[in-house]
């Protein structure tokens, strides 16, 4: 059942100028007019390619998880593995090469979960979630000059264990995650995993 | 159970230097040493001050949602009320304060639902969840210039229609009402609230 006062209208957009490249990102500055009150308002959005993440599990049903140094928290970090779509690139392609990359890991079932905005106040992005079942070490990681990766296998009671010390609170890689298995499941006695074994 | 091949150790900061100011966030530049090779990088780093978010329950068990045109997706879309932490305001006040400005509810029983980062590889910030029951509309909104919001009231079924539909997917707003629905259940026939009734 849904209750809904009134649809806010979208804003036109009166114009647009370009702001600094961040590399990561293109910053953008929209000139926007609030059609509730008239007012026009500078806004900016961070222009971005896709981004994927991937929920892989071994044969034994645990999930490879990464460990990695983030610049922006100052921490390592424990995540699903991950990053940006390249540009021609399919989102699947994408997480498939993550995957290997960051790990070594290659699967044999892949199943998309959906896909998320990162945050559509200011960029204009997907993150695509992924699951592949049966992921197997099989070639060396192939990590880039900027990355030092390392590796953790987890079932769901280590999962919940990496949750409860606070290193896993990326929301993008929890978002994957709660796809697969109920994380914060009452009663539960911890994360368990949720898609039914084929 | 965990298995880990091993730690990656933090990286030392060589310096930084400052970046344009976005309003939304200051820009800071990090010149980095990776353990791994010895290589030296350039990262960027997004300043923010925190987020919060808030699953607001009715009386009746209906969520409390929010509608408004996103410029970041030029979207109008579906999220649960929330806004930045001001200086010197806790967390659960910025909660209760966007709250009551956005949607004119308030409620009697607040519950932190934890924090998540939002993106840990460029911002340093937080996003907190909270948790307000028995959510009445008590006082008239107090939208900012730069707002245009409308409101949405959801039970378990509605809330899974929004998603269905394509406007709630935002990954703070999703990572929020995960705490208190069970969002992706599999063969539950939708979404189901999981918080016991006090």
């Amino acid at each position: 059942m849904q209750t809904a006062d009134r649809t806010p209208r979208p804003w036109q957009k009166l114009g647009s100028r370009p702001g600094p490249d961040l590399k990561l990102f293109t910053v953008r500055h929209d000139r926007l007019r609030n059609p509730r009150n008239g007012l026009d308002l500078e806004r900016v959005v961070l222009e971005s390619v896709d981004w994927v993440n991937v929920v892989a599990l071994t044969p034994a049903r645990e999930v490879v998880l990464v460990r990695q140094y983030r610049f922006g928290t100052g921490r390592v970090t424990t995540e699903v593995p991950g990053g940006m779509v390249d540009p021609g690139e399919s989102p699947e392609a994408a997480a498939r090469r993550e995957l290997q990359e960051e790990t070594g890991y290659t699967g044999d079932t892949w199943t998309p979960l959906g896909s998320v905005e990162p945050n559509p106040a200011f960029l204009d992005n997907r993150c695509h979630h992924f699951l592949v079942e049966n992921a197997r070490p099989t070639v060396r990681p192939d990590l880039g000059a900027g990355e030092d990766i390392g590796l953790l296998l987890c079932d769901a009671a280590g999962l919940q264990a990496e949750i409860a010390a606070g290193r896993l609170r990326h929301a993008l890689a929890l978002s994957a995650l709660s796809r697969v298995f109920d994380l914060w499941g009452v009663g539960t006695g911890g994360a368990r995993e949720r898609i039914p074994n084929r």
